[in-house]
């Protein structure tokens, strides 16, 4: 039975699942889930996950959600097709959680603030800026990101010496804020900065990146 | 070389990776970091973990921070010992990790946020609650908490047939929203009700709230 994937564009959630997707070389089949017509609020949809949300994750008998799960699930049951996204070493792996952690704990909420605020509300509907909230939420990134710079003075990836979910996870939201000023923080730091630019062009982000064009988000 | 655990009463990620500690019956020593002495924030500190938060725990050439991290690293490590946490099935453990995921995603901000308000701030130093913030905050608890009511109608556990870590790291927020007024959340779901009375009678968390007990929370 061919992997479903339940999303919507540009869900920052949705794409996470999906760059996995593509790292592991898998066919799937992208169902477009309407939400301007509530579709991810549908008795149908709820029974896929009740919070509805996007995306969901559907491999033969399994239903999925919540993005970082299925990544993993993904990196799990797939571990020999395409990139390998998980640590074989214990120990290794135990950091490479920390670092997965980190990303759904203390990275996430204010660089996906500073995408909707910035990018989405600021570039694309063209509103004025909050410019408390954007000054708060900056203040947290940059905290976020000098210890970054010092992980990755010593370690290549986040989550150890090779790409892994820990780096994986961050993708979304670090595309959306290298559109908008907040790229001076990311360009402040050159480990920072050089990881970013190697992720960003692994060719599975690439296609991403695409598909958002062609979907007309820059 | 025996297990330290950095912490900090009552830090509920350090009760999170502690109680984890407790069901593997593993033997460690609580290092307790002087926060007022701003002891997280010391050099020596930081190279534990370079945020300066608790918990940190050092086993053996490991150290590692994130309390949920933690508590995965000594599931997976100490797989024979005391309460096993995790599912060996994939399948069973992907869904696991969904339920991982919506605890540090969608329960953790508004039951922190009003254990912060109404157990500590109001409870402990009598203050006024900010009753704009808890309002907001409950309406979100209550969402996540209907989910969790149909979930458990059909499974005993949130994770599965079994206690996990999916249900281990709810407890220490679990604890202190049972003292608040936001029981009256809990109680009026059945199913959520009786798994809270469950999980927060075992054991290892009967340890942990009787050591609050000793140091004057409630």
């Amino acid at each position: 039975m061919a992997i479903k994937l339940y999303g919507f564009v540009p869900s920052n959630a949705t794409f996470r699942a999906m760059v996995a997707l593509f790292e592991k070389d898998l066919d799937f089949e992208f169902v477009k889930v309407n939400m301007a017509a509530r579709e991810h609020k549908t008795p149908e949809f709820l029974s896929r996950n009740p919070f509805g949300h996007v995306p969901v994750l559907e491999d033969g008998d399994i239903t999925l959600f919540e993005s970082r799960a299925i990544a993993l699930y993904l990196a799990r049951t797939y571990a020999d097709k395409g990139t390998d996204l998980i640590m074989k070493d214990p120990k290794k792996m135990a950091v490479q959680s920390v670092w997965m952690e980190v990303e759904g704990l203390k990275f996430v909420l204010p660089s996906h603030k500073l995408a909707i605020e910035l990018y989405f509300n600021v570039i694309r509907r063209g509103r004025e800026a909050d410019e408390a909230l954007v000054a708060e939420f900056e203040t947290k990134l940059a905290d976020v990101l000098d210890v970054y710079e010092s992980r990755l003075a010593e370690s290549k990836y986040l989550g150890g010496d090779r790409f892994t979910l820990a780096d994986l996870q961050h993708l979304p939201n670090l595309h959306y804020l290298m559109k908008t000023k907040v790229k001076k923080l990311i360009d402040a730091r050159p480990h920072v900065s050089a990881w970013a630019a190697d992720i960003l062009s692994r060719p599975a982000w690439v296609k991403i990146a695409s598909m958002l064009r062609s979907e007309g988000f820059v």
